[in-house]
């Protein structure tokens, strides 16, 4: 705990806790500063950043957006809002997000390239991006992805939602599509209560976020005009004077959470069949959660494992269901996914609190 | 101010400021007590409330959503994210909102009733619903609203994010419905920094509505299986600590601000060529904003009032611009609207914070 006290009762005392009120503008600079993208645009949750980023990308109804089968469902529900269609792609053992070479081999027999752009050779759709996402902090394969995205001319929307403080090369995440999101849900490494961030270097693409996430509302000094369908996206200044506080402390949350993964990393490294999960090369990551990997992946196991585990009070949890096993996901076009499911069955986090590192040297 | 800081900081020192925690579970106790409905849901503002409300209510992509013209334009935009046409419909010169009398008579020549509900003649749309708006927290005539909805089959959406604390014959605004939402933005009578609510007498209504704001994640132990395309409009617990308290200053706020709604009628009673906006008949209005009328209707005056008050150092304020001047919203149907336009030439909002009326006797 830092000085969340003091900017939050500052943020109440000056009565301005709603879209009035420094700790948004504040909050924004110090989300571009950190991560050095030009501009960061404050939402109210990693969700509505990626609906809006992904819309800003050029998303329209009935377009195919490629995204990992293995992330949280938000990622394809931000598609969903986008009146759009996920279109699910393969992951890499190593990174856990999405695998540069295996989309780059599926997209030369599925996809179809003309001046319309990348056109989906089963469905007819179009597709319209490609979202990487950078799995409980670990940086994807960025250098290999822009490289594909670029081969397919595919505007690249970076959701980052789990990788504040995770570098690729030295660069931070989100920083390298045209767009990319974040996410302060409170599970996060730093949390608003709920809250959210789209960054990107140009200018326009800024504008325009602010202006759709703010109900497209002209300056006025009185007037009411709105010239375009919008959301109320934005992050009340409550929020952000949390924020503030929290990025405070970002740098020793990040110190406190990577020797909470040495840590793990020690104690596991003679533990027979379970492996764990660390930084890629070229990689920082913030270790936003530490994962142990089933040498030998089983569903079965893992559910035992789980089931004992939280039995014994251990807050341990599986990855996700990959998202194509989801009802309302099932009939989506899907890439072959025999490493995502080798993942789903393999992958087990166990608790991962900065805390849990109070004491260690 | 009154117990602000004390919910707040206890929210901040139980580390639960996000999904988890107490205050969204009391905040909505206290709204379902406060307004009489059996169930309210806190959600992350109030145009997300109406999206979800309108989802709820059956509303579909291609459908028409009956709604005054005279509205934020939220409104629409909630009726958009539905995939939904807004159709816009008359005011009434009391009440500034819906004419349940001049919509029974739109609806006798331009819909069309049959087994599979209500169609727009012109459009060949099916029309879903009518969302009565309370506006500046005047109660619409409810009684008759209700009738026509009977007559014509259709849902009742109420817009109440404008009127918490306002009654039509002793009934709180909102609860009419089959489904009620409410609005805690920084310029309403309560404040959580960002927040709304949907209010429902329904159990099965207020379970989805919870469960589709939330991911619609399925309850277990560690398992991440969602069931449906779901939102994240969860209420941060943070927010709805802030909420708490302003609830419990409720009945002082609208004391006072119906304190300085009677000192403007007094005031005003003797000024030629400007009225002033009452609480209608059968109502208690929350006097959310008060509002002068002009009473020979014109734009160019208006703009010359406003222009010389806000000179002045009066935040003074029009109405809105009418949904169907706004670009994006030109092309949608609409019935004649001579008094919305006779009040959107008329209505200037004065400064109504509750704060106004602190020495007032």
């Amino acid at each position: 705990m830092g000085n969340e006290w003091d900017r939050v009762k500052d943020c109440l005392d000056s009565t301005f806790v709603s879209s009035v009120g420094k700790y948004v503008d504040r909050f924004e600079v110090m989300l571009a500063e950190y991560t050095g993208a030009k501009y960061a645009v404050a939402v109210v949750n990693g969700t509505a950043a990626l609906h809006i980023a992904l819309f800003l990308a050029g998303v329209r109804p009935g377009d195919e957006v490629l995204i990992p089968a293995l992330s949280f469902v938000a990622t394809a529900n931000a598609v969903s809002h986008c009146e759009a269609i996920p279109h699910f792609i393969e992951s890499q053992f190593e990174t856990l997000g999405i695998d540069p070479h295996a989309l780059n081999d599926y997209l030369k027999h599925c996809s179809l390239s003309s001046s319309e752009g990348l056109t989906n050779r089963l469905t007819g759709r179009r597709i319209a991006a490609v979202v990487p996402m950078h799995t409980y902090g670990h940086p994807v394969e960025m250098g290999s992805l822009l490289d594909v995205a670029d081969r397919y001319h595919l505007p690249v929307v970076e959701d980052a939602a789990e990788s504040l403080g995770s570098c690729y090369r030295g660069q931070h995440t989100g920083t390298f599509g045209q767009l990319g999101t974040l996410s302060f849900n409170g599970n996060k490494v730093i949390t608003t209560g709920g809250g959210g961030a789209i960054l990107t270097n140009d200018a326009k693409l800024a504008q325009q976020a602010k202006h759709l996430t703010t109900t497209a509302k002209q300056p006025h000094r009185w007037g009411f005009f709105h010239d375009a369908v919008a959301w109320n996206y934005r992050l009340p200044n409550l929020n952000a004077a949390l924020g503030c506080a929290q990025m405070e402390q970002l740098s020793s949350l990040l110190n406190r959470k990577r020797l909470l993964a040495q840590k793990y990393q020690e104690v596991l490294q003679d533990v027979e069949g379970i492996g764990f999960v660390v930084e890629p090369a070229n990689s920082q990551s913030n270790y936003w959660l530490n994962t142990l990997r089933l040498e030998q992946p089983s569903l079965s196991i893992r559910d035992r494992l789980l089931t004992a585990a939280n039995d014994g009070g251990y807050q341990c949890r599986p990855t996700w269901t990959l998202l194509h096993k989801l009802p309302m996901y099932a009939d989506c076009p899907r890439a072959p996914l025999p490493v995502a499911e080798r993942l789903e069955a393999s992958l087990i986090n166990v608790p991962s609190s900065a805390k849990l590192a109070g004491n260690m040297k």
